[in-house]
């Protein structure tokens, strides 16, 4: 992950990147150290090895698990220390100004005089987009444990209220020693009209259930989303979920390495036709150590879908007040060809109420 | 809470505050609006009713939860519907510089012509130090449901692992309906000597073991961590446990409203003695809707404990690659005094092993 780094610090000629979490989390510390850890910064000069500095607290464990070499406590004030490193090398400076606050720069700002402070937030996420052999494998894995949970789910459905899915739904997932992408979603009847309404202690309605939720294993996250039927559905609701199953399945197949991420888009809407204006979000976003990364499956994504991509695509029609339906694979392109990663049955699942 | 909050803006002398949540995520969002919501922001002018802007995706949820009455969905771009509402208010806009990033900020300054930022970063922490008796109740719940699950622990004491153990809490505090209010800390044998260790799938050794959780139920985070001991504790060791335990004990019944937090980390110095230097964290923190909150008890600390603050006291010492104990507990100030909502046993509780 460093070499990745380097090699767009060179291209772009910055002499140092520095990439730190303090109060604001950067993701792209666990990515480039190998271990989740705070009040520390990573520095990582565009060629020769990478420095990590970190408190006290984080030190020992750093020094255990981090795959940086050079691991040091710094002394205090730790932006002092920053800037004596920071001064072997030229005065550009790669900052991930997405994270970084508006008081950390002013810090940072005031310790390194004569630097040229450049963005490299786009940067990093570009460098995230294509994952390695060895990500692919941690995210089938979590793929693979979100099949294996909503299998349970389904098959011992035998819930009361909204909380009682969320909470089987934590359950499993530290079964698997894992732990949540993200607060799931769980919403049933009306509730399933608000494509970010999280559930509730309330019982289960009649109609669709939207069930939204991801693992993150070893630090590497699925998401996936199904909708199924509590009682019987009518022959119009029937016929909405398969129109946008059939988007949602067309949309896969038109995902290929070279395609633009928003004819993808563009294809969902062909598919839903007159319903196309009822998809209130976007289409899909990649996965990784993040639960949003490149490539964005939005109408104005100037992401290209490459080799080694990984990403979700997640068509979902809304009615206000009345129901919505979400269905979310995760794709991962190999080959040139979509292959989805998310096994789970896609028909619509009725359970009688 | 808005209330509060504007008092503060009318003393400093600002028109309007924006609290939001965009990609950094700021928790007095949730603190202020009463919903935790993401990609939303919140104008609450010095006067007058707050505003609360959300995405399509959060609209219906938000109009539903929060407090706030004024909900809307904000049309595309944001920032200039944003622009517009702020333009009604007088040109000094308090902004959290430590969460907003320097992006957002870029984004802000380009559409807020004429207006000058000033950080409220601080004020927001100072607004959230105090409890009311809401949030006071909340804390309590969040603290007897930790002492039951410390004390169910160490009744069926029969893990193998370290995993176990987080296994067991996660399970709990969402037995509770809660969630854990940070990655718990279970650190046995040499593991112990870091004080920010997590954890893994390694058998539990002999010696001290610690273990540091809490749960966040409803928006409120408790705190405590205990420190056990498998096996037979030698004879140095047991002192070293009760000299610790000293130390909390007579730095809790100091911690009176109108102390300094300074104080309590020179009384806690004191009745260490040598071990003094043993000790590289700070001596404790308020809790709320965030697990570090004001007062913050460290050396350098200009905080004053006041009636209503809730905040954990907990000393710790650490011997490298050997051993470390800490003993921690929440604290509330009332009626001028210290009151421990944590009531687990402190005694040297030994499991044999």
């Amino acid at each position: 992950m460093i070499r990745r780094l380097q090699a767009i610090l060179r291209e772009k000629n910055i002499d140092a990147a520095i990439v730190f979490s303090w109060k604001n989390k950067d993701p792209n510390l666990a990515y480039l150290a190998g271990v989740n850890i705070d009040y520390s910064f990573l520095v990582v000069p565009k060629r020769g090895s990478p420095r990590l500095l970190t408190s006290k607290l984080e030190f020992e464990r750093a020094r255990r698990y981090s795959n940086i070499k050079d691991v040091r406590m710094f002394q205090k004030p730790a932006m002092e220390h920053l800037a004596k490193i920071l001064n072997r090398f030229g005065p550009r400076v790669g900052l991930n100004k997405s994270v970084a606050s508006i008081n950390e720069f002013a810090h940072i700002r005031k310790n390194f005089k004569g630097k040229r402070y450049i963005d490299i937030a786009e940067l990093l996420l570009q460098m995230r987009k294509t994952k390695t052999g060895d990500e692919i494998k941690k995210l089938k894995k979590a793929c693979r444990i979100t099949d294996t949970i909503f299998d349970r789910l389904v098959n011992g459905f035998n819930f009361r209220t909204e909380q009682d899915i969320l909470d089987f739904l934590k359950r499993e997932a530290f079964g698997f020693g894992c732990s949540l992408s993200f607060e799931p979603i769980v919403a049933s009847g009306r509730h399933s009209s608000m494509p970010h309404y999280r559930g509730g202690n309330v019982r289960l309605k009649k109609g669709f259930l939207t069930i939204d939720f991801g693992v993150d294993c070893e630090g590497y996250m699925s998401d996936m989303t199904r909708t199924i039927y509590l009682g019987r559905p009518s022959g119009q609701e029937k016929e909405m979920y398969n129109v946008l199953l059939a988007a949602q399945r067309k949309a896969i197949s038109d995902a290929k390495a070279g395609t633009k991420a928003s004819i993808l888009v563009d294809s969902v809407n062909m598919s839903l036709g007159k319903y196309a204006e009822r998809m209130i979000h976007g289409l899909g976003h990649g996965i990784g150590v993040e639960i949003h990364e490149l490539p964005s499956l939005h109408p104005q994504s100037k992401d290209i879908i490459e080799e080694g991509d990984v990403f979700t695509i997640e068509p979902g029609i809304y009615f206000e007040n009345r129901y919505g339906i979400r269905i979310e694979d995760d794709i991962l392109i190999q080959d040139g060809r979509p292959r989805v990663l998310t096994h789970s049955r896609k028909d619509l699942i009725t359970i009688k109420r």
